[in-house]
């Protein structure tokens, strides 16, 4: 047979018979673990046959996208053990996800968590037999038959452009698919099956509830360890579950869902960070304005809104004339500038509101306070001139900064927002006015000396932006502040001011939103915390738990002293045993427990937990009270003490 | 002629003829300035013919009663004057007011201030003529030739239940009128027409747009000038007017009708209030909550608002489920309530949230703030047992009374509203219940010794209530706070808990509050005030005005002195000549403007002028900073220097 050359990145020429697969190559070229090839821009199985002159890289299981197909290959595993174990199981879509990955699919049954071990055990034995995955392209038709009966899957034949279809075969299980995948089952070393949840066909709530399975795959047995952790650590911060757990909110289908009723301990940490979040932006020069919900649905056509948000807007008619809740802040914040002519000495005017906005979002994507119907945006809008824009963003990045800062957030990427500059008809504002946003918001980021990421394309439709992403203590990304250009409002309603030269210019604007919503803020910092917020937050700062009846009248004593002094703390005076006192005091989340016998009152002291068992030793209680004072006038992330 | 006797109090019996009409009797009787007489409970004519037997008082000018009547008189002398003047005129209502009359009507032309005079004029010839009021009792059928071609004058034909209709005439005039009235025009001395404005027939904007004048009638110039004078001061202090030249507040009905949106001055001072509102209120045992604007349309059909509210309701379908924008915030804080079981050990329970809420109202009713379509009402609702009630209440009472006091507001008239023995199916709630819950107010009153009026039938069908009038700087009477009963929410939503004896049991639930609505209460506040707020409330507490260029440096050294310390001071830095200064401070209702020249400068002091133009000396820079904490720390009327 003729042999055919390979270029292998790191391995220069390789000799392989033609009719050779990847895999030859790669053993040829002595790669290191060899598990897909990148091709060009893209990945290939290593079951594909070699080409004479191609150019190949062999990816490990160190890469990213390689761990993605791992994962991906054990969702078909899973789907190949649904159809043996459910005769008749209809699969829909089974995808890789971040770190794990699911498969959707009506076995006309329920599966139970019970369910979940005889699964599992049937995809070790498929993992076991090592049977290899071969890629098949066919006919539309031919794919048809195969599927006949899988409403799901002939749905996405259907949609499918092309003529022909992939599909993927392990043994006699078949699937529609694109790939890639591992060369064979066997690789699959470590699986878990995590959960089962309903979850509707293409997440739209008017169609099929179907099953969803939720699984983990790795290499390594300690991969998977280490993940599972991750997943305990997760749950045991899920923001859903300490929300009720801490009684802070409640969200209720009775009542609407995705809408959030906050109770007395979350209204209150609420409260705190709205008002620290006012007075630093007084303190910033903002001034506050109020807007109503409700407003006349015009306003919403002028700003051009109607456009592009029409189907996540609450719109109803009122004797006739259309109203709508508002889904942001930005048309009434122009409203109220509007009222009165400004010069340019008055600019830049900084407005900020705590607004409440309502969108319509489809049930099967709310998500405890991360995804809701109605949020607070802590909105800003920035009129200044030209010339005043570098140092107004300026100003906005700084915002950003010590808002995450303050809230314990010390990691987030930037990315610049640009536009996607070979479709300029989808943007708002010219080209120059484009070149000079993006330059501006560069400007903002080299003059900050802040690393950031550009993405093209990315931008919203209005302008360019600057995006932080927070990186949480379980070092998983959430969407954090947002300092946006703005081409489109100030033209489309006549925003302007009276210059040095008597005569009237367009302002620039800048929107500006530091937690986001405030809703997914509060999430996301339930979790960073894990439902232990810092004393300035904190409902109750500090628990005094007596050790026996005798001493509770010394521990109301020492409760009032903090209160005299604006400071929370309350009193254990159940009946219970200590052990459960404390334990209770941990539940509560409460990020200090004093503990209090005769010891501490003959001393004047009380004994010092942090929430979690580390013992502080013993404090007086002058000191104690003084730590507290200061940890809130820092608001920092505890006591020193 | 036979004689009859009639008994005239503080007179005793008075003989006259048979035939001798009450005025005869009034004579007779030697009664000091008789106008109208109470026969019964009824008020009637003087020329209304005495009866043998008759019971009668004779009121004078001094009862309120007759001047409302004087009132209305003049609306005949009005309406008379305008069938003269504008031939084929439609006369629809015109009824007397608290302190005036008006008259509505279509007079098929425009009517400007300029017609007034005119107006006026043939109005005080014919008082001048003195003719006498007649009322005649007639059929309907001859009453609607008399009206023949008045559509609004059959339509209230129609709607009158008897078989005859009251008619009440004067000269060549004859009007519908159940009466009473003066015995004769020439009775109104003095009178004035006041404005002229548009208003829907029957205050409904479906209706035609009819012309209402209106004006006023005195027996004395000298009243009439004292209410022309409070006229204008209350038209200096109206909020819409302050509103709009302190840039605090806009409404518009592009933006929608009745929706209030905040200026930055507005805001600030509103953010004041809300941020003292909370503080008390967590002072006071109470915890903050916060529910959605938007609910399921169900919540409010379980709490029973759908079937006394829908009208005021902005109802609307989401994806086939009905939704509204909560016109109240009770049924939100129970749900909240009912998310956990309470123990008798955890009441009272106090929710207290400052909480928007939408209604609907006729456009033709809206009034600047004081009438609106979303409005935040600083709502509280308290969980509690029977024998907590009392306590409770109290608490409430006493909350009211503080906060009306810091505001400035120390005169007030309290009602306890009952409900009207004779309808108990108006009322949810049996008959004992009510009976208790009307006397635990009662009680509550007695106890905190303020005088009150009981207004039988005035209950709400929920209860009943303790309602503040407030009486302002210019002695009009606001709606203040409420302190509701309600027997309607715990058994519909089965709002309970568990008691000492281990059982479940119906909470009893108080609705309260205090400023009723934020939007109202700052347009009181604005009008008390008459713009010029108090320290801890005004946005620019002190404005420094330099005497000219060489003192403006030490100005704004000062401004920076007053907001280091946490004080609001800003400088007229203006060109503008020094008297045009003052002015301007005094037309941005700053509450103190510090002069300063060279004088101050050397001696390190402030002349200080109140806003009106009191002087108050000069006084040193720390003094000054000093009495300004103070007069925040106090929540004062003014600084003490």
């Amino acid at each position: 047979m003729a042999d055919i050359h390979i270029e292998v990145k790191d391995a220069g020429s390789v000799k392989v018979e033609k009719g050779a697969t990847l895999l030859d190559v790669a053993r040829e070229a002595g790669a290191a673990d060899p598990l897909v090839a990148r091709r060009g821009e893209r990945l290939v199985d290593l079951t594909a046959a070699a080409a004479d002159g191609d150019e190949v890289e062999f990816l490990s299981y160190a890469d990213e996208d390689v761990r993605e197909i791992f994962r991906h290959t054990a969702s078909h595993i899973l789907a190949h053990a649904l159809t043996e174990l459910y005769p008749g199981v209809k699969l829909a879509i089974g995808p890789a996800t971040a770190d794990g990955f699911y498969y959707d699919f009506d076995a006309s049954t329920t599966i139970s968590d019970e369910d979940l071990a005889k699964i599992e055990e049937r995809m070790r034995e498929i993992a076991a037999a090592d049977a290899p995955l071969t890629r098949d392209v066919i006919s539309k038709a031919k794919a048809r038959k195969i599927f006949a009966g899988n409403p799901y899957k002939l749905e996405l034949i259907d949609e499918i452009p092309d003529e022909k279809v992939v599909v993927y075969r392990q043994g006699d299980f078949v699937d529609l698919c694109l790939g890639p995948h591992l060369p064979s089952t066997g690789y699959i070393k470590t699986l878990q099956l995590t959960a089962v949840a309903g979850a509707y066909w293409r997440g739209d709530e008017r169609n099929d509830m179907l099953t969803r399975v939720y699984g983990t795959a790795y290499r390594e047995t300690e991969e998977l360890e280490r993940h599972l952790a991750a997943i305990e650590e997760a749950k045991r911060r899920d923001h859903r579950t300490l929300g009720r757990d801490l009684d802070i909110f409640s969200i209720a289908e009775e009542r609407g869902a995705g809408l959030v009723y906050w109770h007395p301990s979350g209204a209150f940490v609420r409260d705190h960070i709205e008002s620290f979040w006012k007075e630093e932006h007084k303190r910033r020069g903002y001034q506050l304005v109020i807007t109503p919900h409700l407003a006349r649905a015009r306003l919403f056509e002028t700003s051009g809104h109607f456009q592009y948000f029409l189907d996540n807007m609450y719109i109803f008619d009122v004797d006739g004339v259309s109203y709508v809740l508002k889904p942001m802040n930005c048309p009434g914040h122009v409203a109220i500038y509007k009222t009165q002519v400004h010069s340019y000495r008055e600019l830049p005017i900084r407005y900020a509101e705590l607004g409440t906005v309502y969108r319509k979002e489809r049930s099967g994507t709310l998500h405890g306070l991360l995804r809701v119907r109605g949020f607070t945006v802590d909105d800003g809008h920035i009129f200044c001139t030209p010339e005043q824009l570098v140092d107004e963003l300026c100003g906005c990045v700084d915002l950003a900064q010590f808002l995450l800062h303050t809230f314990g957030f010390d990691k987030y990427e930037v990315e610049l927002s640009a536009r996607d500059p070979d479709k300029p008809e989808e943007y708002a504002g010219t080209s120059e006015e484009w070149g000079r946003g993006e330059e501006a918001l560069a400007e903002t980021l080299r003059r900050l000396d802040l690393p950031y990421t550009r993405k093209e394309g990315e931008a919203v439709f209005y302008g360019p932006k600057i995006d932080f992403h927070i990186i949480d203590a379980l070092g998983r990304r959430w969407q954090g502040p947002t300092i946006q250009f703005d081409f489109n409002l100030p033209p489309r309603f006549g925003v302007k001011y009276v210059g040095a030269d008597g005569a009237e210019h367009l302002c620039y604007m800048i929107h500006r939103a530091m937690l986001g919503s405030l809703e997914r803020f509060f999430g996301a910092l339930l979790e960073q915390y894990a439902g232990v917020f810092p004393p300035w937050l904190a409902p109750v700062q500090i628990r005094l738990i007596p050790v026996n009846a005798d001493a509770v009248d010394y521990a109301a004593e020492i409760a009032d002293r903090f209160r005299t002094g604006g400071l929370r703390a309350d009193v254990d005076e159940s009946d219970g045993r200590f052990n459960a006192k404390i334990r209770n005091g941990e539940l509560a989340k409460v990020p200090y427990l004093g503990v209090i016998g005769k010891k501490e009152q003959e001393a004047g002291t009380v004994s010092l937990r942090r929430h979690g068992g580390d013992d502080l030793g013993t404090i007086p209680v002058d000191q104690l009270i003084a730590a507290f004072d200061k940890a809130v006038a820092d608001k920092a992330a505890g006591i020193d003490v």
